[in-house]
């Protein structure tokens, strides 16, 4: 099983004090590109893969989704999301996306937000996905950017001209990355982008679009911080299809 | 037009002394990895893009290909690929990849090695090469890897563990790049690897596999100083192919 840093008090306190547990969606940075990159959800048939809150689940529902499955590890977060849903088409169901089984063509759309580089047999998780859903179906999904998570010290250092630069090693040492990110020993597993478009292509996906996420400088003038984003890229977004290209949504 | 450094004496001379110029294409670590992605090459049409001293569209001839194609910026190169070729079947051409105009549903392979880099507007030079292949044809190419190329300097650094990183900087920043390799203001253009996917799917191509190359065990064994490469990648490989997926080659 994949750890579950979620239900570790610490993690969950420090988790749910993110802007983006706080404010949902439009507190993510990377919203807009995932956004973007969304089907029209009308009459769509949903599952959100590390649904956390279920802010997505939420949302989708309100864009006119038909209905609307949230799947976590965390039962903390889950029962969060159940307390702030009110909706009979939102469903969430407790279950590890590393040995996850789901019913087969039954969805028109999986998103999954920032939880795949918990996911150790990304293939197997691929496969799984690109059975259940419909012919023409698609996934969408960010995860933490390889570029980001590869590093023995995944933070900023100066170099000698005063500039901030990413000390980026390993990158292509696959594996287990440990971190201590809102709490200690947290454990997320580095895969390349070619790897993780690779295993995507095997499981008979069709990449439609790759996204390095980037600022953009409207957001970059209401959240100054944001500016250091342009120096090394934090989140990987894809969006893939399955079946024949022309029955797409 | 693109720089055409090739040409400067300086440049050429130094090009000409590195290992992948004396030794042709067993001199370049990154050959078995671009080679495995390559198709069986009996009567196909092919065209080298960036072709230099020719090993490629030898070796292409060598391993059955009807007719190859190919083409380069440098007199130079194209002058010394001449005069080691005794085949008819090989032609050579000087043209601008920057501007190239190609026969339509002519070839069944496009192969390139090292030179989109250089190119501005990969898309113009995407959108020519699907329309010169066949329906199922397949481009192969390699270009150096966005993080290589991003930094302000490219080379690398010392942690304070002693340890070797790449100082990544302005990667999500694409445009030009200006570095002393080989010779002075050698100009590149920087794109992410989204980038470049993105533009290849827009031209209407199938991703079939990116590889971001890392040496074999076998190769750093034999070439101990390789083993910095698994740091950080210096070349991006990947294969596409136009039309119906079914009707690949």
């Amino acid at each position: 099983m994949t750890q579950n840093a979620y239900d570790q008090p610490e993690f969950f306190e420090a988790y749910s004090r993110m802007r983006r547990s706080v404010e949902g969606l439009d507190g993510a940075a990377e919203w807009p590109a995932v956004r973007a990159l969304l089907p029209d959800m009308r009459d769509l048939t949903v599952i959100d893969l590390g649904c956390g809150f279920g802010w997505f689940c939420r949302w989708a529902r309100a864009e006119g989704a038909a209905r609307v499955v949230g799947v976590d590890v965390s039962e903390k977060m889950l029962a969060r999301a159940r307390a702030d849903t009110s909706d009979n088409a939102i469903a969430y169901e407790q279950a590890d996306l590393e040995g996850l089984t789901l019913p087969q063509g039954r969805f028109d759309l999986a998103y999954s937000s920032l939880a795949f580089h918990y996911v150790e047999d990304a293939g197997r998780l691929f496969d799984e996905i690109a059975r259940a859903l419909v012919a023409g179906g698609r996934l969408v999904f960010s995860t933490e950017h390889p570029i980001y998570m590869a590093p023995t010290s995944p933070g900023w250092s100066i170099d000698q001209d005063g500039g901030k630069i990413w000390p980026l090693n390993r990158y292509l040492l696959e594996g287990p990355r440990t971190t201590d990110w809102l709490a200690e020993g947290v454990v997320k597993n580095h895969r390349t982008i070619g790897t993780t478009l690779n295993l995507l292509i095997r499981s008979g996906f069709v990449v439609e679009h790759v996204e390095e996420f980037c600022p953009t400088p409207a957001q970059i003038a209401a959240r100054p911080e944001l500016v250091d984003e342009v120096e090394r890229p934090m989140f990987l977004i894809v969006r893939a299809s399955v079946g024949p290209k022309g029955r797409s949504l």
